[in-house]
């Protein structure tokens, strides 16, 4: 148990990426350091879309957070609970449950969430993708949706069950358009028999020009042949302009009309905006909400408080705008991990010797290092850049593969992991087509997804 | 997809062991078989506790019941409903959400529900184990607490925390008692800086005079002395007087003395009930529920309407009251197809040669083949019997492993549970500590178990 209480106290906001790799990065001994997180595991948020998809299960792509600085007690302390109020001034942030607690430094890492661009109430409508619990949702939406397919003998009703809609054709839409059209056309037809495979439609709808609009441009249209050659409809240049029960409308901005498409599983892959808590700041947001930092990442008012990963709006020295993707909460972590280290040091070296230097030498800025980036699309196929090298189809799929294995966090998820894909890949099969807490969820299930009374005529007619 | 009307209609009620069973043995064509499950996944029941203890997850032990009768497409028809009536004279079985189903062969293997002994209100109290989301939500439960343990700085309410009773010693409570005190000694206190093992106490209640008293004696005790070394506090001839938020008020039958245990985590293996669904069918019930049938099987009434599995009480030619366990209704549902199948053989004899020989040969009536029973205390603690073989400890335990891997549905399932059970066995450390339905289940948690507004002094003080 630790009781210097003379070291400088670290709050850490947020055990994603940024949070995770800032505590990793922090030397043991020179502070202490509280982690606080809503949730009680780390997620994995590349694989998400493979749990709402069946493939992977909730312990294969989380860890507990606690178990993961298992080795670090003495100076890492782990608080599961909800941040509501961060007092800058009085260096102070409180919590829902509880009182306060008292900071020399703090590091925000809360990430992003689900933004409907204005339109809350279409969360009703379509499942953001962004929790363990947001997957296991979608999950259940769809294996229900399929089930209730199977028997209905409405055939209008039918395909609209049959009917998955994936709003954003970012890396998470188009993983997810890809996944659900690869478990409609190999997986699910072997189980179901009243279903035609031909009438399972998973259409992907992008307000842009082109899917994975991040990559270079020649890489979107193999993603999107790639795509295609699953069955997946792709709907460029149009955008939504109204969500209801099971209803998209659409608009289609090239010829300037309008369509609605009827869908048993909406999904919302398309907008993302930080955490509401950096409202409460006073430092200056871009239009998604993220904090304007100085090159430094810290907020520009308040010089022991670091911005990192999601939130974080950002131009760095080289002109690169960092994006909002793993490796760059990854290198942010690090870097205030070193930055505030050796401010600490600093300090202590004046203390201690008396020395006259100035505590603070010129810092330098965050520079982020692009490692490219990629995106899988289905079995044997994907797209990746990396520097100059651009990949797709299996060998990109093979690097997709390797890099988010060795980055996956955790021994046991990582054997867990590789031991469900090569199963899958080799046996077609999806291991976790289960469906639960459907009557917990089923006063939440839109009207329309309520079955009909009818008996499936195949039953009764055999 | 199958054509032929004239084929005889078997509707099976519930795809537990008594289902699956049925189905698999019941042989191509001779049917037409609809197989119709609450579920859309056959769950493993034996492994059930180690989901509830994060040991396992839920695709791990559970299987969908379309892929396991994928091969079968042609004759067997899986439908995802909940049976709401029976009606024996019009051969019809209703469904909520839809109309009805005839059959000419009916088998109810519906199973059993959890039993609060006429107080149906101790279920907001004590959650039993029958589901993956009654497992789902025991386990959350369990995370929590200690999660609220450790940032609690009141001791009479974090003691309360740390402790779990479980209801009931039969083969699952025993089961739980020992994951639970494993899980609270040897894992979590890693993870946890506040809570001091010793602390961690886990309860068994049981009514009778011994654990597991359906085995032998000499390995009741065997069982009682492994419970204890893993520090499980035991109470016999103690039974529930009352259940309220957070506390069990025990009668202490040989003392003639109550006494009040607050707990964080109260679950109860006590009693199972045959599914109510049994009430509405005019046969003859026992004080469980349970259907007297006949030697064969059959209703009393209605020889084309079967009953199998936990559902059942019967005595068999041999003298043995059949037990509601697993192996009981495997040969049960071999048993029934046999049965029908043979009828059905006999019948279409009869219609195609015009034979005048009697369409059923007397039967025999079903016999239960005793194979044994065994019960897991921990790692590398159990107890088995088998025949006059009586195991415990490590051997016993190693049986135990083998059994449950063998009979454990689907290949994927057992290679992953084998991975998971040998990565804990080496590592100390369980996959599945992962929260999950948080803010769904936040309004049904006893108020008791919301956390107190203070910080941790050892956050506060460090």
């Amino acid at each position: 148990m630790k009781s210097n209480s003379k070291l400088p106290q670290i709050v850490v906001i947020g055990a994603g990426f940024g949070g995770l790799s800032f505590c990793k990065s922090f030397p043991k001994g020179k502070a202490h350091i509280t982690l606080v997180d809503r949730q009680n595991h780390h997620l994995f948020q590349p694989l998400l879309y493979q749990l709402a998809t069946a493939g992977l299960t909730e312990a294969d792509i989380a860890q507990p957070i606690r178990s993961i600085f298992q080795n670090r007690r003495e100076d890492i302390d782990v608080l599961m609970e909800e941040v509501t109020k961060i007092d800058l001034e009085k260096k102070m942030v409180s919590f829902k449950a509880r009182c306060c607690l008292p900071f020399d430094y703090l590091v925000l890492a809360f990430g992003g969430q689900t933004s409907y661009f204005g339109n809350s109430e279409w969360a009703k409508y379509a499942t953001g993708l962004k929790s363990l619990d947001d997957a296991l949702k979608i999950r259940r939406q769809l294996l229900m949706a399929y089930e209730l397919a199977e028997s209905e003998t409405d055939k209008a009703r039918k395909q609209e069950l049959m009917t998955t809609v994936v709003v954003g054709a970012g890396p998470t839409g188009v993983e997810l358009a890809g996944a659900f059209a690869e478990l409609a056309h190999t997986v699910l037809n072997k189980d179901f028999t009243m279903i035609d495979p031909a009438m399972a439609r998973v259409v992907l709808v992008q307000a842009g020009p082109r899917v994975l609009p991040t990559m270079p441009e020649d890489l979107s249209a193999k993603a999107e042949i790639q795509l295609k050659e699953l069955g997946v409809e792709i709907m460029l240049n149009t955008r939504v302009k109204n969500l209801a029960a099971n209803e998209v409308e659409l608009l289609m901005m090239g010829e300037n009309m309008t369509t609605k498409i009827r869908a048993g599983n909406i999904v919302w892959a398309a907008g993302v905006s930080a955490n509401s808590l950096t409202k409460s700041l006073g430092a200056d947001l871009d239009n998604a909400g993220r904090i304007k930092v100085t090159p430094f990442l810290t907020l520009p008012k308040n010089d022991n408080v670091y911005a990192i990963g999601d939130i974080v709006s950002l131009t760095d020295p080289k002109g690169q705008v960092v994006p909002g993707v793993s490796p760059a909460a990854l290198q942010m972590g690090e870097y205030v991990a070193k930055s505030i280290c050796k401010e600490i040091d600093s300090l202590n070296n004046l203390k201690d010797s008396k020395k006259t230097e100035k505590p603070n030498k010129p810092k330098k800025p965050f520079v982020y290092f692009d490692k490219g980036s990629m995106a899988t699309i289905g079995r044997s196929r994907a797209v990746a850049v990396m520097g100059k090298l651009k990949m797709h189809g299996f060998i990109a799929w093979m690097a997709w593969l390797g890099v988010h294995l060795i980055f996956l966090v955790g021994m046991r998820n990582r054997l867990s992991v590789f031991f469900s894909w090569v199963y899958s890949y080799f046996t077609y099969k999806r291991g976790a087509r289960i469906i639960t807490g459907v009557s917990e969820a089923e006063q939440m299930m839109p009207q329309g997804l309520k079955t009909q009374n009818a008996m499936p005529e195949k039953i009764l007619n055999t």
